[in-house]
């Protein structure tokens, strides 16, 4: 059966910038990067200087990750840094190629905790071959904050899995789940009471192997097939 | 002393577009967020379909979730839906909302998962209180790595704490966190061999500790002022 692996993308350019916060920055930075053929892949805000103390109307900066694809580096930098909107551009690297693929944990903090350990010591065993996967985390009480923090998992770059740590869950969060699988994503769930345990890829009874086959399904340094397990439960 | 804690953001809008993937359509979304005087703060590309079977020259599709301030979603809706660009488009929420704050855990496998361990029971007792902390990690081995990974965490959207979590750093790792506070992201630092005790804000020796006392650093719900305990050793 096919594995899941979307293909590997193609290169891309990274650069931080401090920009003049003006509702038109953004638009004239995209614009700038299109007229040199990248494609904006990525663009965080990742820090701001307050306004504070500036006249009104003053525009305050922002300070913005940004991520191209199909530009080339130099040609990138050279069109960006004369914009008057540029206050500063440094050269720095994709996310992707530090943080990797990101497995997710959503669910009850004491089992959420014991799935990390068996996600971060089997991602290491990974990453020493030259992997990079993350383990993220959040432990969260409650149907609707839990449903919500599914949904967006389909929003969160680089993520390739969820793994819901609990006791109790369905209704709205089997909902969210089967949303989140149509869209690529796949879900192993530990074994536990409620409806949810129907609506994952793969029921897991210890938290620590969950984990560590989490990793496993999204590691191209092992030979693990989500596929091929689907359904099952151990 | 002052907290590092920065003022609450203004309310955004979050929307996940399906857009035709041509290198303008971003520059295209971007300008039409300004023209309902929002700005653009976040832009992740979620996912992409293959361009497979397409035509020489025909362009794939890209999922991309924007969130925007500034903008009425009421009025950013009806000027994003008309574009040709824009396939589909649905209403989301903000990542800020549902994961939070990020207190991110860089190191060796065995170290990370117990300060996961602790972080993430710490997170659990302030998320049900009514914060949004997430607690991200990678384990990492080399010196140049875990530097490129400290540099990155500036990177990161929402990063708010680094806790190194190891039994050697030094060198590189230690210019890449004096940098990393210079942008005002506190370090923790396990008690370690090697130099970055001398260049972090706070060393503790137990992982489970280091991993409490981030989060409770970061927590609005917790009365721990990192600032306060700045050179200390635990």
């Amino acid at each position: 059966m096919p594995r899941r692996h979307p293909q590997p993308l193609p290169p891309a350019v990274a650069v931080r910038l401090e920009l003049v916060d003006e509702p038109r920055a953004i638009a004239v930075i995209a614009s700038c990067v299109a007229d040199v053929g990248g494609r904006v892949r990525t663009l965080s805000t990742v820090r701001r200087a307050g306004r504070a103390g500036a006249e009104p109307g003053e525009s305050g900066t922002v300070e913005v990750e940004l991520e191209v694809e199909d530009a080339d580096e130099h040609a990138l930098v050279g069109a960006l840094e004369p914009l008057r909107e540029v206050i500063a551009l440094a050269v720095t690297r994709p996310l992707g190629k530090v943080f990797g693929k990101r497995v997710i944990v959503v669910g009850g903090g004491a089992q959420v905790a014991q799935v990390a350990l068996g996600a971060v010591t089997e991602a290491d065993r990974h990453n020493l071959r030259g992997e990079r996967i993350s383990v993220d985390t959040i432990p969260l009480v409650g149907e609707e904050h839990i449903a919500s923090a599914v949904r967006a998992v389909a929003d969160l770059p680089r993520a390739r899995m969820l793994v819901l740590a609990g006791s109790i869950m369905g209704g709205e969060i089997s909902r969210a789940a089967d949303e989140l699988r149509a869209l690529g994503i796949p879900i192993i769930a530990l074994n536990m009471v409620g409806s949810i345990t129907e609506h994952v890829d793969l029921v897991v009874s210890d938290p620590v192997q969950a984990g560590t086959m989490a990793v496993m399904a999204v590691a191209d340094t092992a030979t693990f097939d989500l596929a091929r397990q689907r359904g099952r439960r151990y």
